[in-house]
């Protein structure tokens, strides 16, 4: 994927996501040791940056796939990612989520116009469902992550940032799936001057790390991290632009998770997610070799149960 | 106080505080069936809006004032704000405190340079107190909010949103010890479109509604609110600015205010106290009288203990 892709990608998604703000803190950059720029995704449309990804990945279908509908499998934000910006292009959406979701999350679905389908926990059963929309509807699978298109989207939330503060040292995201991940250090390497991409990645969900480690991808033995989002592996697509463009992985506890996450609650004063709060405690665990850097944190979003908060 | 006060208090404290970003949701205006723009003075330095009324008294002191230091009885933001501002200033805060106050309370007091005096918890022995500092150190005494120069500080949040949407026909701010609406009053008449000023206050601590009803400073009898910043009462500076220029006061009941509490949290993913929500509370009240207008709505501050949310 070149620069051009991701500059026509970006014009093409801008009228339906926000610039998001920027926002610093003096208080945090003296604890860190360095000057922090945290790109607010929790202020995205449906509340994460999946709307990017998912909105580029539709625009670029055509008229008859666009007719025929999408369909994908997540309980997280893709789902409402890919029901609002259906909505919004007047496309139909599936979502296939498991019956065991939580109530909020098959609510926010509906909410933005995605047509819901339950299936079993499991993700044979998931895949299976999917298929069967595909041959039935003719619609289009899309994955939340492992898709140029929505890797692509991803990555122009890293471009805007670049674009506010051209002369980041760093820009540091969480790793999940790896479409954040994978588009951020795609815009780093186009748009910054040298600018380094760091993932955080739980302890508990290790695979990036790992699959780095190894030079394949791997899977996750344990998943048991309040950073939800977090939980999936890596594709054949972003694998390997993370093996190439992503400079560390660096990993972290579930203390420092929730304890990163109530500093910028505190601090910052805004809602975020466990998991973007990962990234805010890899910089904090590297604030040696960040110390007086410029360092760019993707706040990758603010859907939160309230009623169920860490502290 | 005239127009040209309140521009040269902006342009005095600018250097000291941040023009704080004003927040809009596509989601909350469909329920609210307004426009809504939210000034987010959470965002603002220690917190909260006190920051601005703190800076502008501190920088209206003689040199020889300024020498022998400032001093306040708040155990709430303008202790902060005061401690803050005055550390930016070069100058000496006193803060009477109850030592019944919060130890997190006390602590970012002394975080922001604060020189913290601890007394017994009745309001005549804060006053005691004070009075003492001020004659044993030369220090001067500034109110919370009965103050000219603090009422033009506070004014300057809602001089910036109309710089910003100058077309709004209504600004809304919660009511504790008047500072904030009566120079948020004088921002609306001074810089507005023929733009009117509501106050959102707490049933339970509705002294400003019976204030404006009898024509005289009322007191509180119940205190029994989850906004603890609006527990005061209005003063002689205050009062009068708000019965001239202040439209009306809408009470609210501690489940509204709960309620728009987390209505904030959830859709614009910020942090807000419980008294910046009874400004929202006070807008869903008034639902249909403000149906298509434009509303900005000052969120006040975003200091909370996260450990005790109401939800």
């Amino acid at each position: 994927m070149d620069k051009q892709q991701l500059i026509d990608c970006h014009e093409r998604i801008k009228p339906f996501i926000h610039n998001t703000p920027v926002l610093t803190s003096r208080l945090i950059n003296e604890i860190a040791g360095a000057d922090l720029y945290f790109k607010c995704e929790n202020f995205q449309r449906m509340g994460a940056f999946k709307m990017r990804g998912a909105a580029n990945a539709i625009m670029q279908l055509t008229d008859e796939q666009k007719q025929n509908g999408v369909v994908t499998h997540s309980s997280g934000n893709f789902a409402q990612a890919l029901s609002l910006s259906a909505q919004s292009l007047g496309v139909k959406a599936y979502i296939v989520m498991p019956n065991s979701a939580p109530k909020v999350k098959k609510e926010a679905v509906k909410g933005y116009g995605g047509i819901l389908v339950e299936c079993e926990s499991t993700l044979e059963a998931r895949e299976r469902e999917s298929d069967r929309i595909v041959k039935e509807h003719g619609a289009t699978f899309i994955h939340p992550s492992n898709d140029d298109h929505v890797i692509l989207g991803q990555g122009t939330a890293c471009k805007e940032l670049l674009e506010l503060r051209p002369s980041l040292d760093y820009v540091v995201t969480p790793v999940g799936g790896g479409g954040l991940i994978a588009g951020t250090a795609l815009s780093a390497y186009y748009f910054g001057n040298n600018c380094k991409t760091i993932g955080g990645e739980p302890f508990e969900v290790d695979d990036a790390y790992r699959s780095l480690q190894s030079g394949k991808i791997e899977t996750n033995t344990t998943t048991n991290t309040i950073a939800d989002g977090l939980k999936t592996q890596l594709g054949d697509r972003n694998f390997p632009i993370i093996q190439k463009f992503v400079d560390e992985i660096v990993r972290v506890t579930e203390d420092e998770i929730i304890s990163a996450m109530r500093f910028i609650w505190e601090r910052l004063k805004i809602v975020c997610e466990p998991s973007s709060a990962v990234a805010l405690a890899a910089v904090l665990k590297k604030k040696d070799d960040l110390a007086n850097k410029k360092v760019g944190i993707i706040i990758s979003g603010g859907n939160v149960d309230l009623s169920h908060l860490p502290f």
